[in-house]
Parts: structure tokens; sequence; C-alpha cells
């Protein structure tokens, strides 16, 4: 493995994201306006409905999985770097129903707010940059 | 979105919580012996029963999932900040069973620690405060 | 509980591991090679299969739960710690299929990256040490 510089920890935040917005769109949002380019992220809460997606790694493609309904946020964990000149949020959520009955994947857009506490860290130095893996076709750090 | 001032890194702990203990109740008592009023938590361990709940978006109301038997505990994040005057844990917590099979929700009092291995981070700066929601009757952050 | 010493803040890293690589074992590879001895450590991203455990507290004995297919890694939260005198890994981690149905436990060996980023944060000062505890049987912190 290539030798990884280490990060310096900058600003951190810990704070509530509005009922009704999207997750995905307000996480990224926070870090545009607040010109993170590099981070971790983590959070909890609980959502109105959520879209998460798997990843098919023959077809090389993502595949929406819907919850229609109310889930507990009990996971996310995620971080923030530069994907076309922007900061981009990658994170996995994992969401829990009334019989405490668990589903998970990639978070996307469409997951609505119900309420949301939300840690970043971010982290100065070199911003990690997506770009097309050939391989996997996914969009990865170098 | 409000400006969200940054906070500072405090002192930083990872502990081993004792067997027998209640996970939410230890996790508390650590942040009020240590005057740690706001910060974040992640924990990994296994657990000998354990109580965590979802909350009725339409109800208003938390309704209890008990697991009576021993899991895994493969997922705490959360964080600390004030109510009431006093630090107060708001962690979700994964479970999983001998089958790998998985349970989720707001952690509660009521779940036994066999082990448990805790990372806590404290913030400094303006302490969150947490009041009821008029929306959400959720105990919130501003 | 006996006093715990805060930690200072040592290197932070994010970074990607390669494809095909085993996750345990790189993680493990990455803090040996960087002197890693304490820090908390967590990931996200998707594996070709998956190898996570469970501590079955009576027998005292981990059983072993194997994930034959491609699974998304929607969390991975541990720490890095020393057992006989090398940085050892303690993580659990969280898993979704295509349906989103999620399995978890403890990472085991024989977990094969498709794509993995990782966040290590150092922690210095006193390595927590893992000895064999006389109750549980488990290799713990003192």
């Amino acid at each position: 493995m290539a030798e990884e510089k280490p990060y310096l920890t900058g600003r951190t935040y810990i704070f509530r994201l509005p009922k009704g917005k999207d997750l995905q769109d307000s996480i990224t949002a926070f870090c545009h306006d607040n010109q993170i380019k590099c981070g971790i992220i983590n959070a909890i809460g609980a959502v109105e409905n959520a879209t998460v997606s798997y990843y098919d790694q023959a077809k090389k493609k993502y595949e929406k999985i819907v919850l229609e309904d109310e889930h507990e946020l009990v996971s996310l964990i995620g971080n923030v770097s530069i994907k076309d000149n922007r900061p981009f949020v990658h994170a996995h959520a994992i969401l829990s129903n009334k019989k405490g009955e668990v589903k998970a994947g990639h978070l996307m857009l469409g997951t609505k707010i119900f309420s949301a506490e939300v840690y970043i860290q971010e982290l100065v130095g070199e911003p990690k940059v997506r770009k097309e893996d050939k391989v996997t076709k996914l969009q990865l750090w170098a």
C-alpha cells in the first residue's frame, strides 16, 4: 500500500438537521456552506422514509432499496471528499423499524428527516478526490 | 440552517465498562463523573440482554423492544449533551445474534454488559441542550 | 470504575484499502506499518464475501458466520490496541445484501475487500493491552 500522509483535525461540528429535509442533501449542503472538503461523518436520528442502495458488483450499478415508512436511523457512517470539484458525501445508513428489524445500504437522495443529529470532523490536508475506478467502476479515492 | 459554531476537541477516552452493569447508565455515569457535557460516543462489545426502542412518530412515544438473550453489540453511535442540567446520553444500538441476525433501536436502560469498549470524544464549546421540540415531541437540541 | 486517563489525539488517517485484500488483515497491517498502537477505527465500503463471528458467552468461544456472497459494508466500528506486543484490531462489522437485509458480527479474517474507506484516529497515551479476562475468557483491556 502506498504510504498515507496523516491529516490534521480541523473544525468539529455536532448539529441537528431540520425536520422534513433530505438527509444526504442536507449534510452535503452543510459541507458546501462551511467549505468542508475532507472529513468523517456520523449521525443518528429518525426518518419518515428512506432510500438506500446496493452496488451490484457484477453489473457495476447501484440498485435502489426504498423504505416507504418511518424508521429509526440507527447508524450513519461516512465521509466527505471532493468529486467534480465539490464536496461529496459518501455514507452508509442503517435503519430499524417498529420491531427493531433492520435494513441498510448506501445512502441516496430520498431520505426525509424526522430528526437527525450529525457529527462532522473536518480533516485538514490534501483532500481526497474521487475518480472512476477502472475495475469497480465506483467513484473512489486514488 | 442557522450557522453552526465549530467545537474544539477536548479530552479523548477509550475504556472498558464492567461486566454486569447497565450500558446506558454506565456511559452516562462516566460522563457525569468526568464532567463531560458535550461529546460524541461509540462502542462495541457484547451484552447479556438488551432494551432498545422505536419512536412512533404519529403517537409521539417510544415503544420498547426487549431482547432477552445475549447479543453482540455491533454498533453503538451517539452523543452526550445536557438535559435537565445533567449529562444525557443519546445513543442508537445495533445488536446481532448467534446467526448474525440483527435488531436495533434507540438505547434504553435495561441492557446488561457482558463486555463493552467505549470511545468518547469530548467537545468543548457551548454544550448542546435538549428541550422538548414542539413538533416531534422529542427532546432535541435547539 | 477506576479513573480513566484521557488520551491525546495523534495522527489521523483516511484511506482506501486495495480490492481483493482481507479487511481485518489490511487494517492490522496499516496499524503495524505506521506503528499505531492505540486508536479508534471505522470504515464503510463493499466486500466480495465476509466472515464474522458471534461469541457464545456460555461456551466461551467464537462461532463463525460466513457470508459467501457480496455485501455492502454498512458499518465497521472498532479499535486498535496491543495484544501479544503487536497492534491488534478489534472491530465489529455490519453487512447488507441486495435487498438491504443485514448480517453482523465480530470481524474475522476471511473478508475480501471490493472497496473500503477507512478512518483511523491514533490515540497517544498508555496503549491499552489485551489479556485474557478470567470471567469472560475474552481478550480484554485491564
